[in-house]
């Protein structure tokens, strides 16, 4: 039995909140559905945040609405407050993520709270999610480097994923944010984290911006983590370096896991289909992907 | 102390072999020059082929006369066959880099041999490099994939990989010439090497076409491997994906590596500038590297 790394799909959260393009209500909903048929089992939907700060996302409680409810695919909504949060459970997400920060730089930006704060704030409103029986993640953000502070120590994230687990995370997810992981900084932190909440389900979220993506989500696997955010043809850009890309893309580390011998239960012509879909009608714009310029081997 | 990853600069050969533009030679000479004041000290310069079939290194007896020539810098040619390893020898190169291929269909195509066949025809040339004085070391081509025959076995490899340890290669690349392996790929043919040839000096060849190089890179340093060819901007595309990104980039890997606590004397700094230099001066089209784009980290 090949070993399955399950990736999740953050296209329509993480990737078109970054997007210059804004695309419409019912768009979104095709792209939902390209996904499902690309295998997609679990996606990043939707994210209950401010529709003055992240106007891409000012109709998730809409796309909640019209995505289709299949056997197997759950949604997830992204929240960073309370009010995030019972929009989310209100909207009928499968899954809530809640944000940490892992520096102050970025925290204070983000989300106007220090690392301390969101793990305050989320003891808070975890169970909300409970106590509607909706399992709740945590993605640590800024987890491997932020654009203001700099080196985030790893001390941090020890002492985050330990809140977050001891509050009931079903899940933890290192973020990169901006991009600047190695697989040697991926491999320590694993191991950091491992050491204070040993059987926490962990996830890894890699920006490609410095084009360690690959190479990251490699290291993560070899240390045992099983699960692995991605956005079809990479798109979500990098608001701290604009000419850079953002999330590593679906169909690249899927060729790379799949041609190594693991199982993603994603089908990698549909997901290249998909990414030129974006291309031509969805975005109107070329992504960063490769897979959908080079195509699969052997062909 | 860090350990030292050396990478061989291949810009102004396998780089500029794929570009569409032909880069003038006293422009060649620029780069050059560009690459020495950002540190490197062993580069492939030219390729002593047949001008018809490779326009872009038809000045290669020219460029190899103008170079400059440093302590400690050393440059290679690139040869083929008899009257290629003779030219780059009268050239005055450092090194001579052979290609032996891992499979029949590119052979076949590139040039005109089985792999048996270019092991025969090192048994012949290296001496001829030795009577020299002059190091010869072997490129295998193919080593993760034909794009003609599809896989390539391990075997092919380890019995190459001996034949040119038997006639007196100094260093032994694998070549992931249309950009396919997976950092699995890399371990299983390294280790099948080593089975064979224990004490060759291991050399990688990636390029970046499925978005892998930068984990083959990882996973050849984890087993290993201290050397790695790389191309300033990751110039040079695939003849046989057109639309899509050839050699890893010089710049990118340094940053991985440099930010993972390895030394590779290169200036990252200046390494960029180069790659913006061949952006608006040199071939005056965008590379495809991504520090070039987002810059390194901590700023």
């Amino acid at each position: 039995m090949p070993r399955r790394i399950e990736i999740v799909e953050v296209g329509p959260r993480d990737g078109l909140q970054n997007d210059p393009v804004l695309m419409p209500t019912e768009v979104k909903i095709e792209f939902v559905e390209r996904l499902i048929a690309a295998g997609v089992t679990r996606m990043e939907a939707a994210s209950f945040v401010h529709p003055k700060l992240v106007p891409a996302m000012a109709d998730s409680d809409e796309v909640m609405q019209r995505v289709p409810r299949r056997d197997g695919v759950k949604y997830i909504g992204l929240a960073l407050n309370e009010r995030g949060m019972r929009r989310a459970l209100d909207a009928g997400c499968d899954e809530v993520n809640f944000v940490m920060v892992a520096s102050e730089g970025f925290g204070k930006r983000n989300q106007n709270a220090t690392p301390e704060e969101t793990a305050d704030l989320f003891d808070k409103i975890a169970v909300l999610a409970q106590d509607d029986g909706v399992p709740v993640s945590v993605t640590i953000s800024v987890a491997f480097g932020d654009p203001f502070d700099g080196e985030v120590p790893v001390d941090t994230i020890a002492m985050l994923a330990e809140r977050a687990a001891k509050a009931g995370a079903m899940e933890l997810a290192l973020g990169d944010t901006i991009g600047v992981a190695t697989p040697w900084d991926v491999r320590e932190r694993i191991d950091a984290v491992r050491a204070v909440v040993p059987d926490i389900r962990l996830r890894m979220h890699f920006h490609n911006t410095r084009n360690t993506a690959l190479a990251n989500a490699y290291a993560a696997v070899e240390s045992g983590v099983d699960v692995i955010d991605a956005s079809v043809g990479g798109i979500g850009g990098c608001p701290f370096a604009p000419a850079a890309t953002g999330n590593v893309a679906t169909e690249d580390i899927v060729y790379m896991f799949e041609r190594g011998g693991f199982e993603t239960g994603l089908d990698l012509g549909k997901l290249i289909e998909t990414a030129k879909w974006l291309e031509t009608e969805g975005l109107k714009h070329p992504v960063e992907s490769m897979l959908s310029k080079a195509g699969g081997f052997p062909g």
